[in-house]
């Protein structure tokens, strides 16, 4: 039912093929983020249109609303959402330490209060593996402790520690064979917590390993060093999935590194802001400039809204507050994302990826991140 | 370029073709309405999915906003919203009556503010040409004087008056072979008045005429009283389009008085509100009942809603913020409104126009105008 195979290297990075109970799919891949049970904006057939072969969904963000058990009784997260393709569940972990109001963590779980409306919850091994089981996706994570960057080397190590215990537990309590269970690595920026913690998680075996606590915060380059070494120690026959990341350099790195998942809202979210990716940089789609601007979104771009609409309208959208803008412009990034993939893999197989920056400059700029560009 | 042919009658209703530029269509038809250039939350694949075969944009909302003339450099309104089939433009007389500030209204025209900024602008008969000649729709309309209901009859007879004048002034200024001018008929619900209008409309000679000025407050009883004298007297091989209307009693009401083309907004603002409308009435997709229901918004419906998602998912979309939520509804209300035109025309066909309501009860009940419900 849940398989992986590399198939081709070029350097440490490397495509591969995944199977799993809702179809097969090639890595490197770049997965959407449907939080609350849909890609903002985003049809699903849109969402296929795209390229996408495998979506995210929020386990906290679906605990709190509607609840497991309502997606259980609605025939699971696929019949729910309306996505037959393969589906991966974070385990509620980072939104429990970053979303909610944290009441109290122990070695057995954590106790927050929602962030929309204060609801008193619990979050343990145990939970996490019913409230995912319930949602029913092909992919689903151990809980884990993701603190703050910076931390105290002590935090950190008992972060570590309850990471490696919960993963433990979560083993233990997973209850159904059709999903793959994927212990994720903590341990910050510190490389010998982050192999402490990979080597114990190996120790347990997993059909697959995540890498979380980037991106939250700290430099690229400082998110490369820690990432190197983690990937480094991890099995070259499972997937590697870098939780959370992110932007075109960020992608290219890790994959240069050996790392095969990812997920980000950015598309998204920056859709619905009016910025565009392309290949030689992000666009503000509100710029007065774009006013008669008749060629697409990104020249050459085969998505729906390149093929379909002119720059100038979408610009008027986005002045006139009509939702299509956002829509648009999130289903032209979501497309971005998906070739900028397709093509990392060709030139893996190619064995000439270091090329990719020749085609997608954005690979190599330092470009914005959304907030900072937002908030400007 | 523009032709129309009545095809069958089943009393005074009838079904017709209509030819234009951009394909021809069925009558009775129901026009989507994309106010601003988008069918709001709708991508123009799923538009045309529900069966739309013309759509509507708003004069007055592009003339503000971006303006015609950025519409004709951006390619025309066909290019600009990704539609190519057949558009029809209103003339903004509504609007500048309903929604703007008006400074001055002479027989000339019109000076008022725009809604959104205040900005001066003014529309009288050239300019609704040039503007809607600019925008480039199939079907073009004249400019009218669109009087609050009730008022004097002094006011009714000015309007009346100034409405035949400017419909002579916009078909001597219409410069587009392209474009089929309809006249508008007002009178309100004084029958002489309206028969006055459509007489002299007449005269001057149209491809078709619209009945403008209804569904503006009055009862339906009110709307039907001034609808079937106005009808009658409009020629029988030429098309009648009944403006801004409505809910399916009205509808239904107006096809038996033998009105061919309609358009409102309301399969898209009441979707986008969450009210879904069905064969047997409307209901609330926020409503706690259906928070586990597997089954679609309208069972046996053949949307793309209803074909892919719950009742119990959209309900959780709207709880949750999703722009999908309004996206979907309106999608399902859009084929809803097609579905029910389509029945319509087959029954005429048949000769059985009046056995509609036993498929579609809803065209037999006085059903709450939106707003009415929207603020109980």
């Amino acid at each position: 039912m849940f398989s992986f195979s590399v198939t081709d290297c070029d350097g440490a990075a490397r495509c591969g093929t995944l199977e799993t109970p809702h179809g097969s799919l090639d890595t490197p891949v770049f997965m959407p983020v449907g939080t609350a049970g849909s890609i903002k904006g985003v049809t699903p057939d849109h969402v296929r249109a795209t390229g996408a072969s495998i979506i995210l969904a929020n386990t906290y963000h679906l605990q709190l609303r509607p609840t497991a058990e309502v997606v259980r009784d609605l025939g699971g997260l696929h019949t729910f959402m309306g996505w037959d393709g393969p589906i991966l569940t974070d385990s509620g972990g980072y939104q429990v330490f970053s979303l909610a109001g944290i009441n109290n963590i122990t070695d057995d779980g954590v106790e927050f209060q929602s962030h929309i409306d204060g609801a008193r919850m619990r979050l343990d091994p145990k939970t996490a593996m019913v409230v995912q089981n319930n949602l029913g996706a092909d992919i689903i994570m151990a809980f884990d402790e993701c603190p703050p960057l910076p931390c105290t080397p002590e935090v950190m190590r008992t972060a570590v520690d309850r990471t490696i215990r919960w993963a433990g537990a979560c083993k233990t309590h997973h209850g159904r064979s059709d999903q793959a269970l994927f212990g994720i690595v903590q341990g910050g920026l510190d490389v010998a917590e982050r192999r402490r913690c990979a080597e114990a998680l190996i120790e347990i075996d997993f059909p697959g390993y995540a890498i979380g606590g980037l991106s939250v915060g700290e430099s690229h380059e400082e998110m490369v060093s820690a990432l190197g070494p983690t990937a480094r120690v991890l099995p070259t026959d499972k997937p590697r999935y870098l939780m959370g990341v992110g932007m075109p350099r960020d992608l290219l790195a890790a994959v240069q590194v050996g790392v095969d998942m990812f997920d980000c809202v950015l598309p998204t979210r920056n859709g619905r802001n009016a910025q565009a990716f392309t290949a030689t940089g992000p666009i503000r789609m509100r710029n007065e400039k774009h006013k008669l601007d008749r060629g697409p979104i990104e020249p050459g771009c085969d998505c729906y809204a390149c093929q379909t609409f002119s720059r100038g309208y979408i610009r008027h959208l986005f002045n006139a507050g009509e939702m299509l803008g956002p829509s648009l412009t999130s289903i032209h990034n979501l497309r971005f994302f998906q070739r900028f993939m397709a093509r990392i893999r060709e030139l893996i197989r190619k064995g000439q990826l270091a090329t990719i920056t020749d085609e997608f400059p954005i690979a190599a700029m330092a470009t914005p991140r959304p907030d900072q560009e937002e908030h400007a």
